[in-house]
């Protein structure tokens, strides 16, 4: 069972209906969001590995919450703000998925780590060098993972041998512990085919698991393979050898993940006006890429799969074209194609249910950015 | 000579090399965005048309103030809200230069009205009759200027008649008074070529001066039509007809508009670092699509021509391969191609001159969406 946050009597909106709002407003179905949360923890129940949900995904410490309480170990973050954040309302084991490199930064990390268990990735020895110097100033340790490319050619070591010789490296050094891999699948994630994403984000993962073989061949203990996604939660998340999946859009869902993971439902919508309607076939929306992440394209708008391509989408507008008869002032729900980036370009969520608001919840690390 | 706004002795950066500052950071270089403020404002001294800049390009009020400092009749605003804020700091003419549909934005554009002067773009009968009733609640006259379509295709009655027909039924409403015609040749400001963007310009321009005429005829006053852009200052601005031009860009600058007006120095930057050096060719830098706006493609790297393509950029990340021979935590300054929408993500611009932070502004309609 959530438990359900005790609903905020402050906020004027809550009780009224979701036509009342003004928009464009984020909103969340707080009973299709918790259905989502309650799948990916079942998953997860009776398996080896665990859930770390990536806070990246929606930025709102309340939802970060609620995934705890059912069973998540910990919250991956993108960013050593974003970890901050979590830290500050008692969440006390965060992953920063990402290297944290320069002086401010490293001394940022290693007083939080003073508070929580806060793990972060390397893949070389300067960036180690820099967190055990401050990690050792201040008396705290960092949990380190040595990240891995598994193919998707951004960061991380190669697998095999190079992370050996980091993790000698580390292991030596005081005010950071080697705490195993990171390794994400993320050029495989978009692929449509279930059965073929399958088969080759395993493919990639094993590399990870691998390395982890010749990590304890090599007498150094691999706490943790900690990697997967929303979209391959059950395929490279089930492998032995991985322990930890950082699924993150799961819990709001998108119209691009309802392509890869359409088991769980999108709970996030954009609630947005009609504001002109130049002629008897053209529409236009009350938001645009400030409001909207458009990464993966254009929203598709909710109930009318008639008009679901958007001509064009400028900084504040979206055009619909040609359009259905709505009339001004008409609300429409837009579902965006990139939550993450969405929820980054708002405040708080709108939670609703039967239509009506329920509660309203800051977004805590909406433009953390550091 | 623009007036200098104190140097606030809080804030601990100050006086720091940029080198020193966490990253990703947004930089303004203080003498370059003064030598554009001013050059632009140079260009209007003279002219009948004035300059009324637009706020959605940098959202950052000092910068506002330096820009009406200067000479500039009011501020243009993208949305309701970012009025808001201008009037709150004193800003007493704000144009919306969008449609303001709903009955709580037409409440709160109707209270606005009682605080400033402020005018907003319509296109149909239906936003001014809600427009109307609200101001005439609170007692307040809100501005209205007919939008007109020039061959964007976004908002906007067709030119010429149908403007006199929306603008006979305005006259006739209290609450509203009917301030004249808005038209944005958004369509055509990114034509690279120069004399080809005049002409094409000027042409879609026409079509709104000569709205103006048939409602002169009509005996309908057109105090004021209201258009063009940083791109089009010189040219549709420079039209018998036009009276205001809501330039924005030029403040700021970014990749896209530097190629559209080289005049204007790019004062805007990007301040990131090398957090990883997978291989010896590629670098992956700390900023991504969530801390710079990149609708009009990767930002550029300032300094370092020849690595101008950054393969890749997630979320989070800048991928540049291949790469020059950066090591971890060199800092380096981005050229975002879209200052609107970098702006939006940050929360500040760390003011620099000389390779120091001299001051930092707050960008107070970050994030403003309503």
């Amino acid at each position: 069972m959530i438990e359900q946050v005790p609903v905020s009597p402050l906020d004027p909106r809550i009780g009224r209906p979701l036509e009342d709002l003004d928009t464009p407003t984020l909103l969340l179905d707080r009973a299709a969001s918790d259905r989502n949360l309650a799948q990916m923890a079942a998953f997860f129940r009776d398996r080896s590995a665990k859930l770390r949900p990536h806070f990246k995904n929606h930025k709102c410490v309340t939802l970060a919450q609620r995934q705890l309480a059912l069973g998540a170990v910990g919250m991956t973050c993108a960013k050593l703000s974003e970890a901050e954040i979590l830290v500050e309302h008692g969440i006390d084991n965060v992953l920063i998925a990402n290297q944290v490199v320069g002086a401010i930064k490293c001394e940022r990390l290693a007083r939080l780590a003073l508070r929580a268990k806060v793990s972060v990735a390397v893949d070389h020895i300067e960036q180690v060098l820099a967190i055990s110097r401050a990690a050792t100033t201040v008396g705290s340790t960092v949990f380190l993972l040595i990240e891995v490319d598994i193919g998707m050619g951004r960061c991380g070591v190669s697998p095999g041998q190079p992370a050996v010789e980091l993790a000698r490296r580390i292991v030596d050094l005081p005010g950071v512990h080697f705490a195993g891999l990171q390794a994400y699948e993320g050029h495989l994630v978009n692929v449509l085919d279930r059965a073929e994403r399958t088969t080759r984000a395993r493919a990639a993962m094993q590399q990870a698991v691998e390395t982890r073989r010749f990590l304890e061949v090599a007498r150094l203990p691999v706490g943790c393979v900690s990697g997967c996604s929303s979209a391959t939660y059950d395929s490279t998340g089930a492998m032995d050898g991985v322990d930890e999946v950082q699924a993150g859009t799961y819990a709001t869902m998108d119209r691009q993940y309802q392509r890869l993971a359409p088991e769980f439902e999108v709970a996030l919508s954009l609630l947005v006006r009609v504001i002109s309607r130049p002629t008897s076939t053209r529409a236009v929306l009350d938001v645009g890429v400030k409001g909207a992440g458009a990464e993966f394209g254009v929203p598709s708008i909710r109930d009318f799969p008639e008009a679901q391509i958007p001509v064009f989408m400028a900084e504040e507008h979206t055009v619909v074209q040609p359009s259905p008869d709505w009339r001004i002032g008409q609300v429409l729900h837009l579902i965006p194609s990139h939550a993450c980036t969405t929820c980054n370009l708002h405040r708080e969520l709108i939670v609703h249910e039967n239509g009506q608001v329920v509660d309203v919840w800051p977004i805590e690390a909406s433009g953390q950015l550091t």
